[in-house]
């Protein structure tokens, strides 16, 4: 089969790779509907972290399954599935804390932006949709995979509730879901920190209160402004660079929650979190704690988080899929085998 | 009036100080009944925290009422009043939110181990009891001013509820009383990382369930042995210094949360927690927040935080106060003018 592998930064590449095939007999393999790349692909693309050696690349996936171990027995072959970028075993003792992405017995997988993957701990890591979803479905399905699910781990981390007023750090495909996520929890104001045009429409489609384009202190005056002069109950940090993670800490009023899902990139302000009755939380979304529930809104059709994806190339292509979005040509980009 | 007045290091006086005078309509003036010496205070005592100019010391307080301003119309002179380590108005935005800490217009007194206290913002910081209080009670009112409060704030932070395991990193009074938070927030399962006898002895009479002396990796073996080997829901961290906070968070399970109120002098293991789902949060307890429960636990003699007293001396004497205290002789030092 053929799939990406990163050679360097700037160097994706579409090659012949080994098909995969069952080894633990817990083990599915799925023929890839649709891939994508993550933002978080990107700090290799871009030579902020290392590539030692060429690696298999990409963590998003839904597909077919075309085989399964004999150990599984909530899958089988022709079922359509979803899973997250991460698999977990959904019965070990932080699993059964609903932290799935921390599984004692998880991890990740060997490239999926690929027409083949092999998925360990199937049983506790896929969910097979009733019968083949409709085409026009298979972006939102895709986005559970992580975006969404990263952006609701978001808003849960920061304790997003009904009329919680919300600032959103980064308009990326997370920052957005964290948006979507905030209006689906109740969030009374929610504002998107974006200053890109095609960004901030489908923020105000997701629930976006308010678009604050400024940054700095002008950016913080306005936060201000809208939350009774203190800052938000709710911050959700998207992007992970220094400057952001502080910037998000700023945005929260003493004793607001900020949900970390921006892979960290630079520290935090502690002593100022301290002393203002800050808090932060967050980290790796357990995909499977919510997948149920999320599943079911895009298949019922009361979200379409689907919208982050704004190109659609053949994975063949995905060369140019890591250069649209590096040059931010693209929000997110869908591959299809 | 006299007062403690800290000189340098090591080096605390009872001296001749102004009589405080009522200067905002809002102000109370109270003479005290009984002080005390923080944990806090001791980071000043032992050089750890400059001292620039000689300064007013103590922030802990309960007294009787002797003067109020023009504004004040919830206690009059002759009431018993206990208050928080920092004064707050109650009516902002921020005290709306029950962070009184951080209350827009609150801030500290000029030292409270003194014979009077000038308190700004009266009618939001002090709660009257009804009538004079049996004397009996006075350490455990005297512990609502800063910590009972503080070891509940962690607890109410780390997200205690009805069955969560709980960790105490810290067996000082403050964490003594955290011992007592979650035991009253219904955990099932609180250990105290302490290995003084006398401390000890307060911890399981508080409700500690499980007691470990060891550090380190040991330590850290021992609370997973308690805790499904993955480590506890909670951990309460009341001590501050940079070993004691990454003992914390490595005591807490993925997802975990971490209460902080040890006043911080070092960092937090920061990528540790985001990688793994931990949060943290906490800082200054929101006093008036809590007073009225716990005040009300105290009068209906609920529970007794005034344990964490093992030594009352005359406010004269507030340089052994310090002495006892510096040297683990004491827990905490209740003064009394």
């Amino acid at each position: 089969m053929r799939g990406a592998v990163i050679h360097g930064a700037g160097d994706v590449r579409f090659e012949e790779r080994p098909d995969p095939r069952i080894i633990e007999p817990t083990d599915a393999v799925i023929g890839t509907v649709a891939a994508c790349v993550c933002g978080s692909d990107l700090w290799r693309y871009r030579g902020i972290a290392p590539v030692p050696r060429p690696t298999p690349i990409g963590h998003e996936y839904v597909g077919v399954v075309e085989q399964v171990g004999d150990a599984v027995s909530t899958v089988q072959p022709g079922d359509f599935v979803v899973g997250g970028f991460l698999h977990s075993d959904n019965t070990c003792a932080v699993c059964a804390k609903g932290m799935h992405a921390n599984c004692l017995h998880g991890g990740g997988y060997d490239g999926c932006q690929a027409e083949k993957i092999r998925i360990p701990n199937a049983d506790g890591t896929l969910l097979a949709t009733p019968g083949q979803p409709d085409a026009d479905l298979i972006p939102s399905l895709l986005s559970l995979s992580d975006v969404l699910c990263t952006g609701w781990h978001a808003a849960v981390a920061a304790g997003v509730q009904p009329g919680s007023s919300v600032v959103v750090v980064g308009d990326g495909a997370v920052g957005l879901s964290g948006v979507l996520a905030a209006a689906q929890l109740g969030a009374g104001t929610i504002i998107a920190m974006s200053r890109h045009a095609d960004r901030q429409v489908v923020a105000k489609d997701f629930g976006a209160t308010h678009l604050v384009a400024e940054r700095g202190e002008d950016g913080l005056a306005r936060v201000r402004e809208l939350t009774d002069g203190i800052g938000a109950d709710a911050v959700l940090e998207c992007v992970g660079t220094e400057q952001a993670r502080a910037e998000a800490v700023g945005y929260a009023r003493p004793g607001g929650m900020i949900g970390l899902v921006g892979v960290p990139h630079g520290d935090l302000p502690t002593d100022e979190i301290f002393w203002a009755n800050k808090g932060v939380r967050g980290g790796p979304a357990p995909v499977r704690a919510y997948l149920p529930h999320l599943l079911d809104l895009v298949l019922r059709r009361q979200i379409d988080p689907g919208r982050v994806f704004d190109l659609t190339l053949p994975l063949s292509e995905v060369a140019e899929a890591y250069r649209a979005m590096d040059e931010r040509r693209a929000i997110k980009v869908l591959l299809q085998p």
